[in-house]
């Protein structure tokens, strides 16, 4: 007696073939990025044909933006700052996070740089998740910024940080943690193996911390 | 007797009109990112007719190209660390000089992101510099990265520095000055004014060489 075939699973289960629709579209886009996602591939990777994906998506921007709803839920769930901790460790452990999710989600990665390199945002994300300019009154976004803020400024009253603007700070951190990840400059390959990866958590521990600190005298 | 019109002695010069091309190329990518340069836009600008831009360029890739060689160029002409320098007052001014770059060259600065959010880069830049792998080739860039590998290893040498990856270093203080200039997750504006790029400055400087800090004991 043989198992039933993947596909004949999939069929019974519609729910099923959305998720690994969503999944072969992370692995493609973590392998060509956004522009690269094609229906045709996605059918490909999950093994329908091409206007079944339609039956579950309308479009490559449908999924795209499908998605960018993942990744903002992903932060909330993932990167939600720690108010419980002190502010150095609630610091810590959330720099060391910002590069653990990246890391393990390059898909996110690419999305997010190219949601940055477009003024206002890129099409298919702005549709699924309005102006980025307008990204931080989304509640996941919004609850990951005022912990992060409540963090920073327990901080500054306790006297371990300085003032610093949470916009700012995020982005300098998450600059710093998308860039190292996918930076294709240099002889050397990316960060990639788990010593490397770890490397980096504790670089960007430090890295946020020594923002945060006070000038010293 | 009234002074020649532009567009009179844009017709006199056709290098002229080359360069008011690429200038309104930069300040149309600066406004609406990589995606949003249209030939037509160009043309519109420049107060010439579109097809007239094809008499300078033969595609809108090729204007994304042209900018793509000028920027490995204005790079290496305006960021070329400066070895005569101690090695921490040479990646401070190294430092405040890549905020100073792109905060003055927004296109840039999109059309670097860009880049990043494909892997092994983006088409137009990759037909003009090779894949993003390669870049680290490409002469310019080739002597950026190896005045700065010179000037962290004399860093090390005198135990002022602790041993980092030229490119993880590079990387990171890039994705922390593109980011922090131009995302736009927050309720805060962007960094624009000129107290603000001051204090990005300062923070980058301090950020840099608190990265190379030996660890403390």
């Amino acid at each position: 007696m043989t198992a039933p075939s993947r596909r004949r699973l999939r069929q019974e289960d519609p729910a099923s073939t959305r998720e690994l629709i969503l999944a072969e579209a992370m692995r493609l886009i973590a392998r060509g990025g956004v522009e690269e996602l094609r229906i045709k591939d996605v059918a490909d990777a999950v093994g329908i044909q091409p206007p079944s994906v339609y039956k579950h998506f309308a479009s490559r921007d449908a999924i795209i933006g499908t998605l960018a709803r993942q990744m903002v839920e992903d932060i909330a769930r993932f990167l939600l700052p720690d108010v419980d901790l002190e502010p150095v460790p609630a610091v810590e452990q959330w720099a060391r996070g910002v590069v653990w999710f990246f890391a393990t989600r390059p898909a996110y990665a690419y999305m997010l740089l190219r949601d940055l390199a477009t003024p206002g945002g890129y099409e298919a994300i702005v549709a699924a998740l309005g102006p980025a300019q307008e990204t931080y009154k989304v509640a996941p976004i919004k609850a990951v910024h005022d912990k992060l803020e409540r963090i920073l400024q327990k901080g500054v009253a306790l006297g371990l940080f300085r003032a610093m603007d949470t916009g700012v700070f995020t982005a300098m951190i998450y600059g710093a943690v998308l860039s190292a990840l996918v930076w294709p400059y240099t002889p050397q390959p990316p960060v990639r193996t788990a010593a490397q990866l770890d490397a980096l958590q504790a670089d960007m521990a430090a890295t946020a911390l020594r923002l945060l600190e006070p000038a010293r005298s």
